[in-house]
């Protein structure tokens, strides 16, 4: 979908759900539809225009940025407060969309101060998440681009970890290849964390050695051209035991099971389930305490959620993440993590980089 | 102020806001009061109950990091869906109070739609970012720390700088001397941005190649024990222009200006309208097109801002940048910024680093 085709549908939408008008202040969701990738504006699309608002900060980049959609700076005014402007001369526009899992109930507040009683503010359907979930060709190969780069990464990766060096220096040497290689910036902060803080699902790296025996897991993304990678690894340094290694095994055929599951048509739902059912067969269900994925795009979090009970169908071009883990509170713990496209058939893994448990 | 008095002290203002309960969602009003560093849960606070939610990624570190206040998980929950739970259980909590600024439309519906018409879902003051302007001496000793960490990376950074490195790669070097030095994260993509590019006020560091002469802007921050730092210094490659220079050396007695201004009882409008005063003087005021500063602590941008006509008034213990700048599109930029602390008597520096015009 190009930018143009992407506002058209945007507008197609808008007498759908009955609205004269959207306020677009997600910065994603900004930067999807006019290109624009600075920090505050907001996009206002009606049936007849799509002004895109910011301010004086952004003069030159928005200029630069911004190709069809007309761009206003007001000076010394907000990019919302100047499109509140803009709305309050065009008083047809009535019923004002605002993307409200997005928009703070202060921000809200403001708008429809602002505007008085004779406009509308709805909360909108979230249009262009919907949009995005569907990757175009284009964006695939930005996002095949930067896992490519996340599979060099870790392989530079390997050769720092090592008992004793810090978490967070194993984490900067590969945060500081990721910027020669010219990443934009980290998808997140990289997680390099070991033995005992494995155990953490979301832990950060910290100034901690890694121990002279234990897992490592190594949970990382870029974001290259706007757009992002994401996967995890987990290694372990000396000799695993065999509950460690079981464990492994497990976690591994759990992803597996998650792979398998991605195919046109099926829900995001059973792609979970498939994972979890998988440790529930070894007994280890209960240490799985988080979703099993999430798109990611331009974003390193969208939608859909991969998790229990949601409904949403898998599309050809959808983009996903398939990472079941498995935590012992104070022990360990492992987690695999793919990013994968969905095909006509199934999936393509982008993050094409070996799961054999290696033993450092 | 300890994390117990902090609570004491939300619970006090609770009474005078006639809130029966407060949600704590923005995650570093959480820190700040409860101790806890993950990416979610909620805190709810009432006059009798203070009590943290959250859901089973977080366990561990729950545990870990919250003290005195009570961690409640439940399995298969997120942290706001526990809260809600529990207060359905506690019909004579009426009035309800929501951190406005950071609840999205959506999460307040939620709420309300979950508790029903007997509740009252209030936005509630920003007490927590209030509390947090004026930082304990322990929070200074942090920003302090992260600040000279900032000035010896500058250093470091110097050294880097020539024609043809590519911008990210210096700041990438940077990011990764950081993270040797223990830092738990940048507190905002660094800014390496040579020649033109150094117009972008908020531009990010690209692959392109610093110039063979022109000016380069160096803007970063880290995160050290959760306290961030902040400072810009531009540089100039090869022998500046006279143009070049008087630009520099005005934003540079526009800074002074600014610091100067800093004193308690002024309002941080009085410091904002210094510096730009300077800048008329020399007539570059216009291409001054961003606010003076911002308070800075747990987060890069928090209360005050430092902008024109804002009426809060500087406290001893506040800590702030002061960072004009002048940007001529499509030619170069200069901005220099400092971190400092509220005295009784004025300011401290906290980014100790020269200021001079440095050719390279």
């Amino acid at each position: 979908m190009s930018p143009n085709s992407r506002l058209g549908s945007v507008q197609a939408q808008l007498e759908q759900h009955r609205l004269n008008a959207i306020l677009i202040t997600h910065l994603p969701n900004i930067r999807y539809l006019c290109g624009f990738s600075g920090s505050a504006g907001v996009l206002t699309v009606t049936q007849r225009h799509a002004i895109f608002f910011t301010d004086g900060r952004y003069t030159e980049q928005a200029h630069a940025e911004v190709g069809e959609v007309k761009v206003i700076i007001r000076r010394g005014k907000s990019g919302i407060a100047s499109a509140i402007e803009w709305l309050a001369g065009r008083t047809s526009l009535r019923r004002i969309g605002i993307e409200s899992t997005r928009v703070s109930v202060a921000e809200r507040d403001v708008v429809a101060h602002s505007l008085g009683r004779t406009r509308r503010i709805v909360s909108a359907p979230p249009i262009v998440e919907q949009m995005r979930m569907v990757k175009s060709s284009d964006e695939i190969t930005k996002i095949r681009t930067a896992c490519e780069l996340g599979v060099r990464l870790f392989d530079g990766l390997l050769h720092q970890i090592r008992p004793g060096i810090p978490e967070t220096e194993a984490a900067g040497k590969l945060e500081f290849a990721a910027r020669k290689a010219g990443v934009d910036q980290m998808a997140f902060p990289t997680i390099v964390a070991g033995g005992k803080r494995s155990a953490l699902p979301h832990g950060r790296g910290s100034r901690a050695p890694l121990p002279r025996r234990g897992f490592v897991v190594c949970d990382f993304g870029v974001i290259l051209s706007g757009y992002c990678s994401d996967m995890t690894r987990t290694l372990h340094i000396g000799r695993p035991t065999a509950e460690a290694r079981r464990a492994y095994e497990a976690v591994r055929e759990a992803q597996q099971a998650g792979l398998e599951a991605v195919k046109p048509g099926r829900t995001v739902g059973e792609v979970d389930s498939s994972a979890r059912k998988l440790l529930y067969s070894k007994g280890l269900e209960r240490f799985f305490t988080h979703s099993t994925g999430h798109g990611l795009g331009l974003e390193i979090h969208e939608a859909p959620r991969v998790a229990a009970a949601q409904r949403e169908r898998l599309r050809p071009g959808m983009v996903i993440t398939v990472e079941p883990g498995v935590y012992l509170p104070g022990k360990w713990g492992v987690r695999i993590e793919d990013t994968v496209v969905v095909t006509e058939s199934g999936c393509d893994i982008l993050t094409k980089c070996p799961k054999e448990l290696l033993s450092l």
